[in-house]
């Protein structure tokens, strides 16, 4: 938890992520001030409206000045143009931290871009979010029970990681050191992959000239499997293009997978399909179980 | 709605679907007495104490003598021994329906086994379900607000299609005619497709060695994406096999997509990336809104 109250945060990018977490903090009464920026005044006067903020700024740079923590809370391609314009206003006490869903990438612009300052950077991954997006959809039991992500760097600053640590506990959630390395692969699996699947198929559905007849008849199954395609299209453009090389493995492994099924439909194996389906089948629910 | 009471309705599979229907049908009170037939003793003991049915029949041949209506809600592949069985003890007045998720297939068992009996055949496919099965998931209000589709054939008898249609819409569904193949198409696209992914991706990272660490991380996203790989691999078996034309000309335009996407993710094409994201997700915007 927090123990000192902060004076001032800078949440840049006041969406479902940061948003959340500044109004779960608000709730705590763990900073006394939170400054919101970001590209739409729209987006920010709902979040100031909403409470999520104390005050908008337009300027990154001139609201990071006196800051105690800044939370970069933006799709994974703004970090680099952001960083490099963060630095060289930084104080020396300020601790930097992230909200990205890729990890590497994000670490190596802050390696770059930050200079003397990347030991204040924490690289962290909230693994919370919905198919909404922007400050309208913030909620400030999101991360409550959530897991947290932390990806620390061999110069990555002890007290930095405390503060960091003590945010996303204020939040609710649970914290995990992994290596970046493994995190990317981890979330390419199971989550960058099936992002990209369910945009594949809601895409390919709704293109095709009699899409509006066939979705009429889509079902709960379809609603499902589909939800995470309303997510922020900018938002996975950036994660694919970040984790491309751990993406490209999780998507030729299941192409595979595919052809094996494509096989074993056209034989009309059923005994080979039906084991398959089972295995899924139990491990979903040994999955559910564990949960 | 079911004007004259039945004295005799037969249920054989008295699982998620058929005790459903058998459960809304009662609570409505259209039916004096329904029979259930099935292979698994213990899910009979179920249904018989959750009230789903009266009583219970082992043999469907007798069970169906003198029965006003016999609603087939088995996996698919068990509709022709079933039928082939039945035919010689159907009553003059007995009408049969199903409730299998392929039409073609059941239609051409229909037409070969009933025998003079076909046009007493009234082929449906009720699009309700979830990833629970068996007589313990049944609910009474399974169908209220979805979609019944029937697929009659130029023989069916005007009597039987009007009981169908007033027992579906006492279980408070809407009905809806489409041809066989219109509903077979239809249904890979929507619902066999996404099954068969589900499934696939499912077992593809639990059957890694590292599986349990990967879905250890598997949030709420890849929870709802890989729900229906919970449901019953028998009955998905069955789809895949009994709709296998229309399933694979599907899977082969998806891979064809995922092609597109692996190219353009290997390129770094960002921009395309960014339009297809953006399409699927207004697109699952405006289906949600016109749901």
């Amino acid at each position: 938890m927090v123990r000192n109250k902060l004076n001032k945060l800078v949440v840049i990018g006041v969406g479902l992520i940061g948003g959340s977490a500044a109004l779960a903090l608000k709730r705590a009464r763990a900073v006394k001030r939170i400054v919101g920026v970001g590209r739409s005044r729209a987006n920010l006067a709902t979040a100031l409206r909403a409470g999520l903020i104390d005050e908008v700024a337009y300027d990154a740079g001139d609201a990071v000045r006196d800051a105690d923590l800044v939370l970069l809370a933006t799709p994974v391609a703004q970090m680099a143009p952001l960083m490099a314009q963060l630095a060289p206003r930084l104080a020396a006490h300020t601790v930097i931290t992230d909200a990205g869903s890729t990890k590497q990438d994000v670490i190596a612009c802050a390696r770059k871009f930050l200079g003397a300052r990347f030991s204040c950077f924490v690289p962290a991954h909230p693994i919370a979010g919905s198919e909404t997006s922007g400050a309208a959809a913030a909620r400030a039991d999101l991360y409550r029970g959530r897991t947290v992500i932390l990806t620390p760097q061999p110069e990555t600053d002890l007290r930095a990681m405390r503060l960091v640590r003590a945010l996303w506990r204020t939040c609710g959630a649970r914290l995990v050191n992994l290596s970046a390395q493994e995190h990317d692969a981890v979330f390419a699996a199971v989550s960058h992959l099936p992002h990209l699947l369910a945009f594949a198929m809601m895409d390919e559905i709704a293109s095709r000239p009699n899409g509006g007849a066939l979705l009429r008849y889509g079902g709960s199954g379809f609603r499902d499997f589909t939800r995470i395609a309303g997510s922020s299209p900018e938002m996975w453009r950036d994660i694919c293009i970040a984790n491309r090389d751990a993406l490209l493995a999780e998507l030729d492994a299941f192409e595979s997978q595919l052809e094996r099924l494509h096989a074993l439909i056209e034989q009309g194996d059923a005994q080979a399909l039906e084991e398959i389906f089972t295995r899924a089948c139990a491990a979903r629910r040994r999955w559910l179980e564990g949960k």
